[in-house]
């Protein structure tokens, strides 16, 4: 079953993206696009010969906590081993440390083409990617000699551990301790970590977790958090580091990746490496974080579009009805496609996953500019990324909860049945929404730091490139009226945006009060833009006379589409936003 | 843990709705209000000692096929038993019936109840009931004496039986054959049925299918459809009737409730009773289905209100951040419940749920009038239940989807867990767009059967009691905004309506192909004033100063959510409504 669309994947990065400028670049320089396509089709051969079977039976095959060890399925070694032994978990590192210098934005794409393929499996070696990144970025040479070899093997499993029991959305309130030794840059760490993604399991023989934790001493609150690698089992010795299993939660969905309850040093044989400078743990981390966070946008788009072509194939077989006047009963039933409500549901999904995807991709080449660039394109890639984040993670994460119940309800009673596959990746898509930071903490991130970081300058950028795109799409006749209607919503979001920034000052509650619909608000906007430019690339193919017309013309529907139907959600929106009224600060607990 | 708000459901029935006025009729005449509240007490006490112990276990212990016979949880016989004996199957009908003449909207009320307490568990006895009233209203005597007895007691479980598998939406496609015998009424059954709720248990000792057939030379399509009675085991004598259980799905919720799929008369040895006369089927089986459809919109909503409670308690308690601006992190965290974003997504729910109760419960009271009623009162409560229906049925189960999202996210990453009841209403709530009609059907019931029937006098009679209920809330200083808004919105409404009703004659697949926005559109409008309403009883409580200022204040504080967050999507609906672009019609298969 087609999870994925490859056209459409080539589309994005070579023609809409023009991801091939990035070979400019020194550090890409080797790069072809042959040699990308090689990328993607291994890609896509490990997703079908390893990830997809496995969809079904990882769902219903939970991992268990068997004497202390979490046991996930038994294919995920052979998985695991394929992505270390075919290099994709330092793929995007330097020559020099084992890695190929492949951009992010392929490193993107591939993933997309495993998390469509199964979700739960694709998370084990991405977390293993950003853990050593983290390592070989800030850690000292002897950390990185010790831990990441085996790690870009697969034989280790990387970790982000931050959330406590008292600190999920509040990681200023952490309390993990760390306690100086005599040896060097090692302290004896105490405490216990909460929703540790493989923070355990017997797919690999061990755990290196990136933990926060607090140095005996330090400040309150963020500027006392510390960053430390803490291995489940010492290194080179392999006993015991005192890192316990407390439990691994059932969970909705996401069932084939183990979530840990972790103990450490409970009886105080823990031991952590500090990582960089004391204290300075939370600003390495958000480096993990903001690659994790766009990473999960592209986890919810790829669950939204296997979800989608599901879905499709479905309505294209299904016979159901008649064409609305077709009162014959003794003609033969039509394929569902061809009712307009599921075509409604189809084009939903399809102008969601292929716009998110399409932003998703951006961000990415953004990052891999913000790495190899200089000077004024570095800083504004730098500014424009930070600026995107949140929406690149929240935008996709909350629709995609919503494209696969589309998928759901094109399969009618079919889709709610464990016999597809629809009714699972409407389950795995509800987590995305939740970690890596909520959509109300990236609403507050987008409204109150991001918007008015610099003087407003990320804003500006942003406004700069849709006014880019506006301009290049007035030039073609086909597209002008939604060029002329994204000036106009553009337009109305800055009077919004000031508007808001107006009660920065003085009303601080007032001011975020909404952040999570203002998130809502620019992201619909982000994502008409990413339509926009989709619809110029479309275009231009279209004007060449291409032989493609089809797959073009599905692209400039979608365009349509998500402007009559996306687009002006913004105005209930907006309206909101505009409103002097305030329930949610004027409703007391007690009246619930 | 509650479930539910007693106080609220007090609020709807007594001071909302007006409940006691129905007793004025004769058929309810020997009712009191403190009748009715011994029965919502006694639905209360089952729902806390019988179902609610059950929900979790019911969800992990699916109802299993084994050699042919489907078992499900054992606890469901004695819940059935208890259901049985104390009269709920038959509360509504006539004393000489056996029944206790309960108004509709108190077995409505209790059923509410049952569902927020274990929507799975809930289900059997209340099909039951359908059932039986299919076969005490067009049935024969003989009929009714032979079935119906044993179905009141909950010995025997009723269903309807419609769905097959190449009919699901489109009813005119079903092909289950009815062959007249030598025996008068009797008649050979062959087919088969799928997506049968409790079409097969163990916790009864025989299952009585309502089951749609088509009688050997019928005419096609919906006009040769005839209604059967279809029993599992022969009557009296308990031999197989030749209807075998195929299989049971596996579902992604509402898992305690078993779902099968049948063959009939595979063995030549199926015979069924027909009901009323030949070829009217279809009609008769409207009467459940109407039935049913508002009883989906009650499950929907009573998942809704037992994830808003299992959310509201959890803001209570779980302390995490601190109030914006709060930088201090030796300061305590707050509960949650104070974060302006969580108590949105608590006014969310309060005010989807309530509202849609509010809707509910009125149907319930219209159902009873067009029961009991007489004349014109009779004759508008028809119309104005007909045209509210697919609205009762569809914005509760489309919103309650997201309100048991909005609870699972309060939640964070413990609402992903199954620790928390919060991931099963999500998953529960699933299923009501899809069974009595997916929401797509429902749109075009609305705008394309009960929007223009009786030249639009039904679409008249809502825009009445949409203006009586702004004419008094104009009375009120603290409404009159409310008031006005509602005005507004209803004048728009209507001028859209207009405006697609133009299209009708010439454009049919363009009049009906955004017909389920606009079911979301006049859903929007309705719970609306469904919330005008609520805010006037509440208002005149405030008046009087009543000693409940904090339960009224919630009541207003919803009214004015509801009006800030939810009325003005009306905006963003309407200009797609009355856009001309049609990308749902233009779009093409193979563009996809």
């Amino acid at each position: 079953m087609t999870f994925y669309s490859k056209r459409d994947l080539q589309f994005q990065l070579f023609e809409n993206l023009r991801v091939m400028e990035l070979t400019r670049h020194a550090y890409f320089h080797d790069h072809t696009k042959e040699i990308f396509n090689l990328v993607l089709e291994a890609a896509d051969q490990i997703a079908e010969n390893y990830l997809r079977p496995l969809l079904t039976e990882m769902d219903r095959k939970e991992p268990q906590l068997v004497d202390g060890k979490i046991q996930v399925h038994e294919g995920m070694k052979g998985i695991i081993r394929q992505f270390g032994e075919n290099g994709w978990i330092n793929a995007t590192f330097p020559y020099e440390e084992g890695g190929q210098q492949l951009p992010n934005t392929l490193h993107m794409a591939a993933g997309f083409i495993f998390q469509a393929a199964n979700y739960s499996a694709s998370v084990y070696p991405f977390l293993t990617t950003g853990a050593a990144n983290l390592i070989r970025t800030f850690g000292s040479r002897e950390l990185i000699e010790m831990f990441t070899p085996d790690m870009y093997t697969g034989k280790w499993q990387g970790t982000m551990a931050l959330t406590e029991p008292d600190a999920g959305s509040s990681l200023s309130d952490l309390r993990t301790l760390a306690v100086p030794t005599e040896k060097d840059g090692i302290y004896k760490i105490k405490g216990q970590k909460i929703y540790i993604s493989c923070g355990d399991h017997d797919a690999c023989e061990n755990v290196i977790h990136l933990m926060l934790a607090r140095i005996q001493g330090a400040p309150e609150g963020v500027k006392g958090i510390s960053l430390f690698v803490v291995p489940q089992k010492r290194v080179p010795n392999g006993t015991s580091n005192d890192v316990l299993t407390e439990g691994v939660y059932h969970k909705m969905g996401y069932k084939g990746a183990p979530i840990a309850h972790l103990m450490i040093g409970s009886n105080d044989g823990c031991e952590g490496y500090l990582v960089g400078e004391p204290h300075k743990g939370l600003s390495y981390m958000f480096q993990m974080m903001n690659e994790a966070r766009i990473g999960v946008g592209m986890n919810a788009t790829a669950i939204g579009t296997a979800a989608y072509h599901a879905s499709l194939a479905y309505a294209k077989e299904r016979p159901q009805g008649r064409k609305v006047g077709e009162k014959d009963p003794s003609k033969p039933q039509i394929p569902i496609i061809q009712h307009a409500d599921v075509k409604r549901m189809l084009l939903f999904q399809k102008s969601i996953t292929e716009g998110s995807l399409a932003l998703l991709l951006y961000c990415s080449k953004l990052s891999d500019i913000v790495h190899v660039g200089e000077g004024l394109e570095k800083e504004e890639a730098t500014l424009l990324l930070n600026f995107l984040t949140p929406i690149a993670k929240s935008y996709p994460s909350e629709m995609c909860c919503l494209t696969t119940s589309a998928a759901v309800q094109v399969l009618g009673g079919a889709g709610y049945t464990t016999d597809f596959p629809v009714e699972q990746y409407y389950r795995e898509a509800r987590i995305h929404p939740i970690h890596e930071g909520t959509t109300g903490i990236h609403g507050l991130d987008l409204l109150g730091r991001k918007v008015p970081m610099k003087e407003g300058k990320a804003l500006q950028l942003f406004g700069r490139e849709l006014t880019t795109t506006i301009f290049h799409a007035k030039e073609k006749n086909e597209l002008s009226t939604y060029a002329e209607k994204l000036e106009k919503y553009l337009g109305k979001a800055q009077q919004t945006t000031l508007h808001l920034l107006a009660k920065a000052g003085n009303h601080t509650e007032a001011f975020l009060a909404d952040a999570t619909l203002y998130l809502e608000y620019i992201g619909i906007l982000t994502i008409a833009w990413q339509w926009l430019k989709q619809g110029i690339t479309a275009q231009e193919q279209l004007e060449k006379g291409t032989s493609e017309h089809e797959f073009y013309q599905g692209k400039i529907m979608c365009l349509r589409y998500f402007y009559e139907y996306e687009l002006v959600k913004m105005d209930a929106l907006g309206k909101r936003l505009l409103s002097s009224e305030m329930p949610t600060l004027d409703m007391q607990e007690n009246w619930f």
